[in-house]
């Protein structure tokens, strides 16, 4: 007999097994189906973030930053190494050993919270009957559940080229780019988003001569201008080469790659290369959920048709995360996943997406909330822009890091602040800050007035929004 | 003849330096007289500060934080190294070079701002005339100043053992500590305050055996005694032996330096340390500066007696930062110089000393805000808690450093922050976010529905803040 729940969550990445956990939290008898496996086979929740994306790459480029440090910048400190080595099975083995970590982790918060796990492929097995959806569950123990509601949390997958499936072992997506065995002597990354630039900096830094070629003649388009520009200037010094506005044309798999392209100015030319990842982007997930069966509506691209809260086309189906519109970012789906549980109680949660920071974890970090410049111009909005660069900061000193800057965008009548985009040490976790301010809808003034700890990053935050007003007293 | 200027800030540290400037941007004509000098006796602006405090202290911190990576945890991360090797000048060279930085960062800004800047050490040289103050300033350039607004920002100094002079030898100040020649085989340390604790981290990590000595019965008794004992434990793991409750008997100094102490419990015993660093607070600097001449009111210890606003007895002179109530932080010197000099101009503006965060710059770093739960309890408030280990924190796994937690104390009924403690990896960066949020009153609840980006540590305060509402979604 099929196990009647209220709420059934497809999917246990950081959307999914968040709205679960909220769900039970507010007294609903909860199931989440995740079909990721360990390399036993057994339950592996928390989606791309936790087994192929946020979590490895954060440990993998952890691991590597200490290698950088040991091989370029140990003599400056005063600290001698002889015969600096890599042992790249530890490093990964580290790698998974903190993935493991993470979904025990979820597996045990499920319970906690009294959420019913189930392991395999959920989907649709048809429409909406009197008792709810009825749900199928294919894995080792086949299951069929009924669901009074069901939020949609499959996520998303990598982008291949056109032609040039994924085989994870000359061309790769963040998956096997996470999983090397041995540092390939060169490496080529089609696309210079967030996770091409993550894992170029990983390989980079353990010693691959690596070359990014984007597509887009701007560099991370997303980010403020100004903030982009000085992290591709960062990058370069590194000699991560990147190369915009480039067209491929070939690519041919054998003992190695060869790439065909053709850069912005000039001819096509072909290079080889041990590795290649392709990071081009993401795809929602919705193959394999038998959505016609239930009639959920997904738009031409396979996204879930959802409205601003989550509501899919059928009643009492929700969708969250990167299957939906928005931003493909781990906390932009809990913040979708606990406003759904909550709906579902009847509460009236609100996002303000214009406050959902983002991060890029590469060295400089960078991080921003809120509009670019660009945006702000584009919009004819008027503003003021002050900026505080890290080389005038005492702890970026001290640390050895002074790359980068903080700016802040604020209405150039109110003094709202309207933008905070950092490139620099530590971006990640001084955007925390920013993003508070927005929500509290705080002027530059206020946190040029605000006391902020000495010796800290934080204070070119404080030196920046007095910069907004033209009057730094640090620089 | 006298130069004569609007306002002339005695001190260039980080109260005398910033309230200068301010008074410079606010238009006045402006002075400050320094005494520091560096090793060619040459100015050298910023303070304890920058000379012998804040900045050297974390520059040494990073680089030995390098070097106990490397030597402890590199083979956890797949890095291997032979020949770990410590070469002590090349790490305090780079230490003075930041400090050299930092020095001519402040005169390039006085330089800037338009503020004249005297090296010397200055006094008054009488009580207020007609038309101001006459200050004198001792230095290679003699010379006699009148101002019209006198700032007092002369910071303080190590306090000694009474009858222990610091010889900056064996017996070492937070200055001698800063400068060793080479790691002492056992070093003892009296008073584990945040300078002792600190240095003593310093050197443990460079190879020291430590040995730190408190008279208090508690441990770090300023903050949240749950977040003391965190710290303690950790302290304790890293073999940074803390005994608390001791009680010394004596000190001689010799070839090495033997300290006879009673222990809390027990008989009094005799141990031999290679060097002594005694860190047991420091006094306020008002010796040389003619109070008496001026009939300025100092208080039984030496502070120069202010009010909230930083007013002395006497009209028109001021009093900011370490020689004044209040704690000794550089940057609450900086908002009483900015704040003073606002308030000469005729502007109205407030420093809220409950928001002024704290920070100790171990590992784990600690940091604060606000008030603690001893102190709630003490005052009869009635109060909630929440909090979240950093062990269940996904950044913080990837980083490799669990240690510690974030907890949040907030009113029981309106759910105010009323403070937030964290010890842990970047607690320093991580307060700035919760110092922001209690400047604008925000409930627990606010920060619990504020997105924070995914991974990162600041995810932890936002789960502290779902524990005050007992509903955590990730442990």
């Amino acid at each position: 007999m099929a196990q009647t729940f209220e709420v059934v969550v497809i999917g246990a990445g950081p959307g999914g097994y968040i709205a679960a956990i909220r769900a039970a939290q507010l007294g609903f008898s909860t199931a989440c189906i995740d079909e990721w496996k360990n390399d036993k086979g057994g339950p592996a929740p928390g989606g791309t973030c936790t087994n192929v994306g946020c979590i490895p790459s954060k440990a993998l480029l952890q691991s590597s930053e200490h290698y950088e440090q040991a091989g370029h910048h140990f003599a400056e400190h005063g600290i001698q190494v002889k015969g600096l080595a890599l042992d790249l099975p530890t490093m990964i083995g580290r790698k998974q050993s903190v993935v493991k970590q993470n979904n025990e982790g979820i597996l045990y918060l499920l319970k906690k919270n009294k959420v019913t796990f189930f392991h395999g492929r959920g989907s649709f097995a048809g429409p909406a009957a009197a008792d709810g959806y009825a749900i199928n569950v294919a894995g080792a123990k086949p299951d069929t559940l009924t669901a009074r509601h069901v939020i949609v949390a499959t996520g998303s997958r990598p982008r291949a080229l056109p032609g040039t499936p994924f085989d994870e072992k000359l061309v790769l997506s963040n998956d096997g780019a996470l999983s090397l065995t041995e540092v390939p002597q060169s490496l080529c990354l089609i696309g210079a988003g967030v996770i091409g630039l993550e894992m170029g900096s990983v390989w980079r830094r353990l010693g691959s001569e690596v070359t990014i070629l984007e597509a887009l003649p701007a560099f991370l388009g997303a980010a403020d201008e100004q903030i982009a520009k000085e992290a591709q200037k960062a990058f370069a010094k590194q000699n991560l080469n990147v190369q915009l506005g480039v067209k491929i044309d070939e690519i041919k798999t054998g003992k190695n790659v060869m790439v065909r392209y053709t850069p912005a100015e000039g001819k096509a030319q072909t290079a080889t290369f041990d590795k290649l990842i392709v990071s081009i982007g993401r795809v929602p997930n919705t193959t394999g959920l038998n959505h016609e069966a239930a009639g959920l509506k997904l738009d031409e691209r396979g996204f879930v048709v959802v409205d601003g809260d989550c509501r899919s086309n059928l009643a009492n189906v929700w969708a969250v995360g990167d299957v939906v519109r928005g931003p493909m970012l781990a906390h932009k789906a809990e913040e979708e996943g606990v406003a759904v549980a909550e709906r579902i109680a009847g509460q009236k949660p609100h996002i303000d997406f214009n406050t959902i920071p983002w991060v890029i974890y590469t060295s400089p970090e960078i991080a921003w909330v809120g509009q670019t410049e660009q945006a702000l111009k584009a919009s004819g909005r008027a503003y003021k822009a002050g900026s505080f660069p890290f080389a005038a900061n005492g702890r970026a000193r001290a640390l050895g890091d002074t790359t980068g800057m903080v700016k802040i965008l604020a209405d150039a009548k109110s003094d709202e602040i309207l933008g905070v985009h950092i490139v620099g040490p530590m971006a990640s976790e001084l955007i925390a800050e920013a993003v508070v301010a927005m929500e509290f809808r705080a002027s530059a003034e206020d946190i040029a007035r605000i006391c902020h700890a000495h010796p800290t990053l934080s204070e070119a935050t404080k030196e920046a929004a007095l910069a907004v007003e033209k009057r730094t007293l640090n620089m």
